[in-house]
């Protein structure tokens, strides 16, 4: 295998994804055809721009002019003072309505990027380089755009699809190992509820992932890519289906939200919502085979240390009762019945959450 | 004729609009089901709090609760950090997904409160009950909700279609009469190009709308509601027909530019950018007898005097060069040839504008 592309159909038209250990380079036209002609607005961060400045410079070469564009590394990039800027360059060096915005970086920074694009004067096109793990399995696919308030994290945004996704895995070389294991949690999510073989995918190739292997990823980013392409299709807009992919996220925000999104990385809080989900589910049925295996799995990632005990039972569920994911009839959580099957389920007493959190923290895994 | 009810189709469901001299107890029904059983946030001005709290209180009383929001009159309310405020209160108050808004107020105001709908949690519902003529029969109306940048106005916003807009021409008696007059620009471009009957009606009937009578007003209102419904309809997101109501726009938003959006309202600037596209039809075949009724109709406004002279025309055509209607290829011109007859001109070069700008400004009617 070199490159996939795969299509992700919604109802504004289609988003081409191209994922790859060479896609840059096997995607330069469609990324040429993307900017040709028009102002190119190619947002990043500066220590993309120091790693791989010559991978960046060669994109959107076919624009009529590029103006690159910078925001800070990381969840600082979410803040509105960011898309104000952001708006106001990109108004003071001439955008207009058919003007585009080539975001490359982490999902924060294409988290932004499509808010930015996605509100511009009312909107413009938008194409994405995820350059993370969580970037190209999750976070850059489907849409769903973000920034922060001071309060919660991803309070606001749009759903603005991208034309264009660019996932070269050569970008994971350069990753720390703990933004690996992060993304590879989203992965071993969707391959859970949603794909049986690319489970065991995972389970013979997870070393290659966590090394960052370009070569050996390619094939398990292209499967969790496509897995989240087909739910995102189904559901555009989060109103049902998509809702799966919480699974391990209502308590997993929690702990995010808990630890003030220290400590631990986005990936690495939603393992331990996953493994505190597994014992609200095997209550519930859960197949004893998939649970070990999910069990095993998640162990080969050699999480961090979750650094909250039985005290914080209250604040969590405090966090879990404000999350933007809860409506006004309270919380629904995504349980695993077995491999690509789930149930989701909203009556789950308080009670039973909270003498279950205080057992989980005391030993999560 | 009490009151009309129309549906306005768009590729995420179905916007009722009620118009009426007493469509608030009308509508009560629809705005009750609306809010039921959810949080409902209610947004308006210190103005309209004053003016009309009766009518304010009675609406959305089959909300699980209700949570008063307030904004500042008028085009203040359309800064960043007036959203940015709303979206933190919102939260703090408890604002899920499934929460309401309903904005109460001018264009400004509904601009605003559509756009924090839009955005918040990635789009919450709203309803709108626009208070001012212009938001009757245009801004309310149609999805596009904005807020303005230091630069330029409504350079940031979403297509975010309302579920209810509830149109009650009661508000009308309290306007300002330069208010009413702005807006029955808005009516009278509408007329033009896409209603023929609606442009004799108001012919018939402008002085009642100008004086704010509800009852004269109502048929008038409805009329230009459902044209604009109808354009909305064929093209929600202005991707082409929805640009004819760029009508005098292009012209008039760099008048309202260059002076700062003071000394003239959005509508009486409009009537200005009308007037001059009026002399580049007829150069290109504009129908006499139209020309002659719409500067008739035009006439009875008594606008205010235009405060710019010759020496405007460069200020003004940077102006134009920098307005988000224009894409990279330049700008693009609605002109009229007769009732319900229209061409895009993007063709126009800038010599001819600028010497017909010229003479315009020395004798603009």
């Amino acid at each position: 295998m070199t490159v996939v592309s795969l299509e992700l159909r919604h109802p504004g038209g289609v988003t081409q994804v191209v994922v790859g250990a060479d896609a840059l380079e096997t995607a330069a036209f469609e990324v040429d055809d993307f900017a040709a002609g028009r102002s190119l607005f190619r947002l990043s961060t500066p220590t993309l721009r120091r790693l791989h400045s010559e991978r960046l410079e060669t994109l959107g070469t076919a624009a009529k002019r590029v103006v690159d564009l910078e925001a800070p590394d990381g969840e600082e990039a979410k803040a509105i003072e960011q898309a104000s800027r952001l708006w106001q360059e990109m108004l003071g060096s001439g955008g207009k309505r058919d003007s585009r915005l080539l975001a490359i970086g982490g999902g924060a920074l294409t988290d932004l990027g499509g808010f930015v694009a996605g509100t511009f004067l009312r909107g413009i096109e938008v194409a994405l380089v995820p350059t993370t793990l969580l970037g190209m399995v999750d976070a850059a696919l489907g849409g769903k755009t973000a920034i922060d308030l001071p309060q919660a994290k991803n309070s606001v945004g749009v759903f603005h699809q991208p034309r264009l996704i660019v996932v070269d895995t050569r970008f994971l070389e350069s990753l720390p190992v703990g933004e690996r294991r992060s993304g590879a949690v989203e992965a071993i999510k969707k391959a859970t509820l949603l794909d049986r073989r690319l489970f065991e995918q995972l389970e013979a190739g997870l070393d290659g992932l966590l090394a960052g292997d370009p070569l050996a990823s390619a094939p398990l980013v292209a499967g969790a890519a496509a897995a989240k392409c087909r739910v995102v299709e189904a559901d555009p807009s989060e109103k049902g289906l998509r809702k799966v992919l919480n699974f391990g996220h209502t308590l997993g925000h929690a702990i995010e939200g808990v630890l003030g999104f220290r400590e631990l990385r986005h990936g690495e809080a939603i393992a331990y919502g996953m493994l505190f989900v597994l014992r609200l589910a095997e209550r519930r049925g859960l197949d004893r085979e998939c649970a070990r295996r999910l069990r095993d799995l998640l162990a080969r990632l050699e999480l961090p240390p979750l650094p909250l005990g039985a005290a914080a039972v209250d604040e969590l569920i405090a966090f879990m009762a404000r999350d933007k994911k809860a409506t006004e009839s309270g919380l629904t959580w995504v349980l695993p019945l077995g491999f690509e099957s789930y149930v989701f389920e909203s009556q789950i007493g308080l009670a039973e959450i909270r003498s279950e959190l205080a057992a989980f923290l005391v030993d999560p895994c």
